[in-house]
């Protein structure tokens, strides 16, 4: 992975092979980053895997052909001590059409371009909701620099 | 809802129940925002309606079962004095299709996370565009803090 | 096209008829953004062309019927001295489906409103990547102002 900064905006761009969400946890990991969005990311995917939450359990669509990756949308908290990263996204197919939902998994193709705008002096954290059964984002207070 | 601001940048939290162009208002209200884009929203909606725009009016889908939201983007400006909030939405349904369009109206199920990047000292406007027949974003002149 | 700043964020008004990848070329050659991400973009498009990579050229999908602009993502970078702007697309079409992919080409229809987040003193490229075939993006060293 590459990045650029430029103030608490970054742009990243991610290799071949990259694991979607261990990629961007080691990127929070590295840069110290405990509360961010990600408004924005492209490119190609393999290999990605989609959730459909049933009120119980993700029921999971597994797409092993590359597909477009067209809208990626999530944030970066920090859970446990390491960096909890919630994605949603919208991939298109070869036939055009469109495959969404809470992002499992996936596997960068080709490359991919994302955007991440971070929360500087702030935590999110992401604790165990048991009254629904998912981990949910709580909107952290500041912290020291 | 909970939110967290850095700078011109704020996460929100909608909580369950929460009405989605509601609660946008009602955070553009409290916090004095007029003029900003919403980049990104996930979570899950319930009753959320989507419109096509046919030349002359929104052809309504209204999908009653909870759905992923997987991308959510829009502005808040101000309209007569109240906040005119303006989102486009894509949603997973539970096959792991898209159903997308203008939203209509939709309400918070789990959990909603929401992304509004502001311009300060800025104010958009939306007036009705009679040539169209909608209200249409007006990129207003800068006003005094 | 109108556009309003931030400091290093804009938001653009599109109007009817305008094409989407040259205005948005010709809004950088103006202002002279040579790095940014475009996280949102809504609005109606006519006469879009969508593409699917195939390993070795796009497969292209013409929606030729207007079309509601619900996800629009990408970045603009400076290949061989002129803008190079990348855009994903999510479009709803009448009967609230979603079509999308690469953007090859489109037209707004009754508007558009974008969001452009820049980094200001950084330029990307997009030079020729001859492995796949496909000029793809560098995050490039930071410039002088």
């Amino acid at each position: 992975m590459q990045e650029v900064r430029s103030e608490s905006r970054y742009m990243l761009r991610l290799e071949t092979g990259e694991e979607l969400l261990d990629a961007l946890g080691a990127f929070a990991r590295r840069t110290g980053i405990r509360a961010a969005a990600v408004p924005m990311g492209i490119g190609q995917l393999r290999g990605a895997s989609l959730g459909f939450w049933n009120g119980r359990s993700y029921e999971e669509k597994r797409i092993d052909d590359p597909v477009e990756l067209v809208a990626l949308s999530g944030s970066i908290a920090e859970s446990e001590g390491t960096p909890s990263v919630h994605l949603h996204a919208a991939l298109g197919t070869a036939d055009h059409s469109t495959v969404s939902g809470h992002v499992l998994g996936g596997t960068v193709g080709l490359l991919a371009e994302i955007l991440v705008e971070s929360f500087p002096s702030v935590a999110f954290a992401r604790p165990m909701d048991e009254r629904v059964g998912l981990k949910t984002l709580q909107l952290g207070p500041s912290i020291r620099p």
